[in-house]
């Protein structure tokens, strides 16, 4: 019953990531897993563009998430949403009991950079919290027009979230100014889930020292200290460290620019198919996402039957819609591994089912 | 430079575990997902003879350890200390903004059920942690003991840390009367670390229902709304369930009862063996563990040499004691897969190793 994910997240996994994933284990505590650390954390801030450390986090990325809500709110957090996920993320802020605003904007509109302004000058804020790439609609804001903004906020700490974008896209932490970056492996890595990362500026480590209740799991300066030593506060999912490893060995070989320009051409090759068949992309084009597409079910096809068809025939599924946009849109992955000749495979297989389903 | 890992945690991972964890990942919001949690779940509550759910978390053990302090305390946290994993949950509970208070015992003793009654009289908690098995000085508490002291006290919640006895020995919550056990799988499951589990009691989820700052990550009521689907509340280690999967299958083969009988005959064989040499165990006898073994290093060996040596010649290590133990005691594992058999090719690899070192 194995079938191939272009679901977006968790995607399909190669055999060399399995294979990697089977490496021995070792103790958290030795320097068999420091060198481990040494080996990917300098990777990893290079893809980050960044000389801010990079931590490793044995959670999925909400843990992150919502650690970095517990680290750096004093005053209180902006949370922009613009989707399930960055929507998602002003409930947990209230949850961990914090003020908290939420700057909204319909699903399938980027973040509003003259809106984000807007609201940060009522000096509400010392924390603004922005979904890069909302996977739930396929939508990609801007991070150069929104970090302009940023830049005119030096008080006001950005936490950045790129889990669906990471390694899909350039993202220039240091160049954008951003503070926080949070990003998981389950996406465009290709990795089982269940690794995070976390990338904080020394802005963002001096505000964690001014507040209280940080706890302990997600502290940022408890990261920090055990960084140092290349080492991790609890004990790590040491397997998908090593999956890691693995991955960015991959990632160095075929280049960044490479790596970035086959992510667009899988995407391209996607939405050419879809708008063959009159599907529109749900977001306006220029904010589509480059990792996923998110498209309106224009052509009313019963969702469901689909995938349930393309499992059944061609052992692949892609995904039905997220929250409120279930059964009215649909999202096909191109991170990760996927080249043109694979994504031209999934959407040769969808030419055989699809024409039976439009109306 | 694979080797063999008989520190207490992780531990030695089999291949068909490994194997396990190459099984081609789901969506977890897939019914393929929820028959994986359907599979495990059920067992997970037999292992600890419970009624209660068992949730799964993307984290290692002081995730939710942490998460159990959060979720639980209205008034104050009792936390019983009697190694280096007891005494920092009271480090970590103040970190989390609680009220706590912290009952101290010498490393290498038991949590004294008389000094808790009195400390629990005093009606100043709302919560309770004790450490089952302290890994740091293979110290284990009589639960039976502690138990009959708890039921005294309704108003409060305990909770108990298994981490390095669960499935090593039987614990079975429900006729002790535990409102909420946590664990790990990276010891007697001998499973890759960043898999724990978490299992309330109805009147632990009554209590959460009213603590505020819960957050959302460890927030046991967004468990268990999610596990009522067979779900997760984030995006779960799917390779790690996988593993568990398979080695719930290798524990209900041998049966309850043989595993706990082996892990006592394999624990007894490292016993008797470093006897032999003088060395003596750090609890009192009828407190050491039957998961590892933490031995005084009554003959002034030069552990690190001697580890180091193992790891050399034999491909294997042991542990040369934790945090302020380190070279005053020394640690031997005997959890998960281990048998009579590899417990004595790790003592007579030893043997042709120790007496040099001798004084």
């Amino acid at each position: 019953m194995s079938y191939k994910l272009f679901i977006p997240g968790p995607i399909a996994v190669s055999e060399k990531t399995y294979k990697a994933m089977a490496t021995p284990i070792v103790g958290h505590r030795s320097k068999d897993f420091q060198n481990l650390v040494a080996s990917v954390e300098p990777r990893l801030k290079e893809l980050l563009y960044t000389k801010d450390p990079v931590y490793l986090s044995t959670s999925s990325s909400w843990g992150v998430m919502e650690g970095s809500v517990r680290n750096l709110t004093n005053k209180a957090v902006l949370n922009c949403g613009n989707g399930a996920f960055s929507d998602k993320w002003f409930d947990v802020s209230k949850r961990c009991g914090k003020e908290a605003g939420f700057l909204s904007f319909e699903w399938g509109k980027p973040v509003d950079p003259e809106a984000l302004e807007k609201e940060l000058a009522t000096n509400k804020y010392d924390v603004v919290t922005i979904v890069h790439n909302e996977t739930s609609t396929g939508t990609m804001s801007d991070l150069g027009e929104i970090s302009k903004v940023l830049k005119k906020f030096p008080d006001v700490v950005s936490v950045v979230d790129t889990v669906s974008s990471f390694t899909a896209v350039p993202i220039k932490k240091d160049e954008l100014g951003i503070d926080v970056v949070v990003t998981g492996c389950q996406k465009a890595l290709a990795i089982p889930p269940g690794l995070a990362f976390l990338s904080p500026s020394k802005k963002a480590l001096e505000r964690a020292a001014t507040v209280e209740g940080r706890g302990y799991y997600f502290d940022f300066l408890e990261f920090e200290k055990n960084a140092e030593k290349n080492m991790t506060p609890s004990t790590p999912v040491i397997s998908l460290i090593y999956a890691l490893d693995s991955k960015l060995d991959d990632i160095f070989a075929e280049g960044f620019d490479k790596r970035f320009a086959r992510h667009v051409e899988n995407n391209n090759i996607v939405r050419e198919w879809a708008y063959g068949y009159g599907f529109e992309l749900l977001p306006e084009e220029k904010f589509g996402s480059k990792s996923l597409n998110c498209f309106k079910n224009t052509r009313n096809v019963d969702l469901p039957a689909v995938i349930a068809d393309l499992k059944k025939r061609f052992n692949m599924v892609f995904d039905g819609g997220y929250g409120k946009l279930k059964g009215n849109t649909f999202r096909i992955s191109n991170m990760g591994d996927e080249t043109p000749e694979t994504m031209r495979e999934l959407l040769g297989n969808l030419d055989q089912i699809l024409p039976a389903y439009l109306k």
